[in-house]
């Protein structure tokens, strides 16, 4: 990924250090973050400076293999134990962060040299693969955009929330490696606005036609023959198919479907969840009011605000997901190829 | 209409003065504004102090009588067109606007009585014409409204955008003053957040359970049986049905359909345009892009703010309304009762 023509990825090593694009800080300043013990790196996925599921895949195998160059050689595993429930306790939600926490543990206790020296190779080796797997879902999904092809997405599913190329977006960005640039609608996905803030971010970084657009106009703009195509992440889809994804998702893909639009869902190995049936087994965590109710941004001064933008004193509801039926998906974009949908 | 116990209408006139809620300070500030000349009222009418169709109406009804009274007693009339023509210039597109002026000048000319005085009883006439009108819209409306009923609503049509009693809302008053109250799921209703701060605040004023929630959650609450019925306002119908109204009405509509929710369009009789063939025939009106980039609220201490809330840089797109196919619409709810769709 690109950042001022600079490439970056957004969690990685130097020396032992854990280096984070501080996610809380974009797009309004460019902040790299130090974690220089696993305690910082810990923390840093507690409070969101690294998100998306593969990115904290990626920090939490990092953290893993910090905590055991930080313990006593001659014995490291107490030391371990405890910082790998550290590690684990800071997003008990995120499938990936534990495949990144499990994978080191595995490679340090295999007796493949000293726990710590194969703890940082199997961390180094499953932040690649993440990259990998997200390059080939863009090499699978850039068959799917055709040139001047206009993308619709939802939220962010881009870089920031892998290690490099992201899954929605990395159809995209390979397409446009390949000589094919789209345009992309970017849904501003309240109530986060992660479209609006980060993944128009990464598509200026990326030097891509974009625009975006109040959630709101997406059924327009695809009633329109304006859209081509939708292309989202998921956080978990289901055994049969169903997709839980950022609010939101649901209500393009009903529409999409109105409108005769190829509806794609980008997913990671990991993000398929064989243990969950469908999707009404998933419990949609409901997050905090205040996401409605505040909005945060710089003023014309650069200085960053919190406003109310809803009446004082209204409730507000806050589902965080939602849950988009397989019968409504044209196929699921993987890293082995582009899988048939329910529609 | 109740503001803390207080009965209120939207424009009102005491002696020669046009009195109106300003709109753009609620709900953060109530304040009422004070147009002591045509002049004054032409100009609230631009800065959308007051806003809604049947509102605006009153509004330049009022103004037109306020230049009659203004105007040299011996010969009105010069003075009173070119006082004409500054109010209609103020919202050239607002059918409404058009429709007060019109009744006021009708009335004036009659002979029925010295002009001044035949345009103030026609201005008032004008005002509680548009009050009756939502009034019965709401009696047939209610009717729809079950105890108990969890009712959805887009952008604010109630009785800020009218006189009194508001269109789409206007059944759920009713209905709650016949015992019925319903809960309000009120779309936040990006890019202006009509929803999230005009609708909210006026329910809260009215005592009515609802919560405001993300343009995005809509479909999700449908798709979980959560919403009995939709009921939105329109800006314009077109001779077969076709519904423009806020962005984001069509896509709640395709998904009402989706999920087997009934979906109801409340319109005064001035927003029927036998004129307008169908939706295509409508050129939608893009407004600025900064209504997507920027949010205005107050921080912490109550001053009002403007923070970005876009990546800087980036572009936006900003289609003010969309279009509904008749065929997705269940019913007009009109002030003679209600109308089957084509759904």
């Amino acid at each position: 990924m690109r950042i001022d023509g600079t490439h970056y990825r957004t969690v990685w090593m130097e020396g032992d250090r854990v280096r984070l694009l501080d996610q809380n800080r974009l797009p309004f300043e460019l902040r790299v973050a130090d974690a220089p013990t696993h305690r910082e790196t810990a923390e840093a996925i507690r409070v969101m400076t690294v998100r998306g599921a593969p990115a904290i895949g990626a920090a939490a195998a990092y953290a893993v293999a910090q905590a055991f160059a930080e313990a006593p050689a001659a014995d490291p595993w107490p030391y371990a134990r405890e910082a790998r429930a550290r590690i684990e306790a800071t997003r008990p939600t995120a499938r990936d962060l534990f495949a990144g926490t499990e994978h080191v543990w595995a490679a340090a206790e295999s007796g493949d040299g000293p726990p710590a020296e194969a703890a940082l190779r199997a961390a180094q080796a499953f932040a690649d693969a993440s990259v990998e797997s997200c390059r080939r879902i863009g090499e699978h999904g850039a068959a799917l955009v055709p040139a001047g092809a206009r993308v619709l997405t939802h939220c962010n599913a881009g870089w920031l929330a892998t290690v490099d190329y992201g899954t929605a977006l990395a159809p995209v960005y390979l397409a446009a490696a390949q000589g094919r640039a789209a345009h992309v609608w970017v849904d501003e996905t309240r109530p986060r606005a992660q479209g609006a803030r980060l993944t128009a971010w990464e598509l200026a970084n990326e030097e891509l036609s974009h625009a975006v657009i109040a959630d709101n106009a997406a059924a327009w703009f695809m009633s329109r023959g304006e859209v081509d195509l939708v292309i989202v992440g998921a956080d978990r889809v289901a055994a049969n198919g169903d997709v839980v994804n950022k609010i939101g998702t649901l209500g393009r893909a009903v529409c999409a479907r109105e409108f005769g639009i190829p509806f794609y869902v980008a997913v990671p190995p990991s993000t398929f969840d064989p243990s969950t049936p469908d999707g009404p087994a998933v419990t949609i965590e409901e997050r905090a009011e205040d996401e409605v109710h505040y909005q945060e941004g710089p003023d014309a001064e650069g200085i960053l605000r919190r406003v109310r933008v809803t009446a004082p004193g209204s409730p507000a509801r806050n589902p965080a997901f939602d849950v988009t039926p397989a019968r409504l998906v044209s196929g699921y974009i993987t890293d082995t190829g582009v899988r048939p949908g329910g529609r």
